[in-house]
């Protein structure tokens, strides 16, 4: 029996991923969008292109309602090289501190609305599908994921981190089992406190800021190379 | 006065971006859904995810109809670090032939049907905006564009190509200036004929198949790896 090694771990952290909190629910343009789109407004997905208007009362309202966010990097998380080699696993992890794991072998559907309407289902429902659960969320928060993994190390990467090398960051010689890194789902600001005290400071790997899904590429691309992939 | 360098060039090929074909325009899948989205079924950009129905007569029908292939992979380019870094222009190279040009500070909306929208009006106008021309179909097709680019080395991906690593592909100490890399920005099958004259026999970065977004991705950070780009 050969005992199979540990992969590393790609977290897509505080991620604007939420459905419509109860205090919007009745607002005219959360009502005629759910009603347009077939939807019950307390089951759909908080939505910044569709829900501007209702959310200006929110707490830190300009970054909350981008699941487009999460779409993008989790199809290009699980279409990746390192994953299809079976040394990825992907998470999910809301603002609101939920964990959702992703089965590598889950096939997200490339079509934005639909994937909004599988996450509508997984955050109320908590395992889709039933039988094969491929999503699922997790029992507590961060924290809990964080004491489930033991990851080997940690690195949490935002554009207003420290300057470092990605090939520093994951040199060719160091070995990626276990390693868990956190990127930011959402699209302006700071990670909370509490995320920066399981993850360490952050650290960045651009001279500007680059789009969340462009954090996860180049981090994949280097797995890639570290773990030999030719 | 310093002689700018040449950049890079990705061109995403033969991608599934047309408009709704004249003879579908009357079909009911086509009509209906053009009204729920306040749009003309000639002013449609063709969209498997709702057309299905309506494509099964057209020719190659498995891999056309597919605007979230170009979205996701134009943005992946536009946001990268080599693009940031003013290393490489973006073409579009759609099935039919046309050419689209965008201009690297383009900021593509990341909403897919305000995406879909944005693009049916350069197929149509052939310019947008007016005045600043950030999106532009050029004259002639891709043996026009190739004529105008005057690539120092092309090199075409798909998975049926011959499995070469990254890193010999893109060697770090080749320079990139005037590289022109084309990838199928289709779901199925492989290049026509007349890609493959123009930009010779493709070559394939990975054992299985990768969606275009992923080949986009490690492309773009080997690029930015060979750029010298820390």
């Amino acid at each position: 029996m050969v005992a199979s090694r540990t992969p590393a771990y790609l977290i897509l952290a505080e991620a604007s991923l939420e459905l419509v909190p109860p205090g919007l629910r009745g607002h005219p343009s959360v009502v005629s969008n759910a009603k347009r789109q077939g939807r019950d407004p307390e089951r759909s997905l908080l939505d910044s292109s569709f829900h501007h208007r209702a959310m200006r009362p929110l707490e830190e309202a300009e970054r909350r309602g981008r699941p487009d966010i999460v779409h993008f990097c989790a199809l290009l998380a699980l279409g990746s090289r390192i994953s299809q080699a079976g040394r990825l696993r992907l998470f999910i992890h809301t603002r609101d501190d939920v964990v959702i794991a992703i089965e590598p072998a889950t096939r997200l559907p490339r079509v934005y609305d639909r994937f909004k309407g599988l996450m509508e289902q997984v955050l109320i429902e908590g395992v889709v599908p039933k039988d094969e659960r491929l999503l699922v969320v997790e029992d507590g928060g961060l924290k809990e994921l964080f004491e489930r993994l033991a990851p080997s190390r940690t690195v949490l990467l935002s554009s207003s981190g420290k300057r470092t090398a990605l090939s520093r960051l994951f040199p060719q010689k160091k070995k990626l089992d276990g390693t868990a890194v956190a990127v930011g789902a959402f699209p302006f600001g700071e990670f909370h406190k509490a995320t920066v005290a399981l993850c360490g400071e952050p650290v960045s790997i651009a001279d500007g800021t680059l789009e969340a899904w462009s954090v996860v590429g180049e981090v994949l691309s280097r797995m890639a190379h570290v773990e030999g992939l030719k």
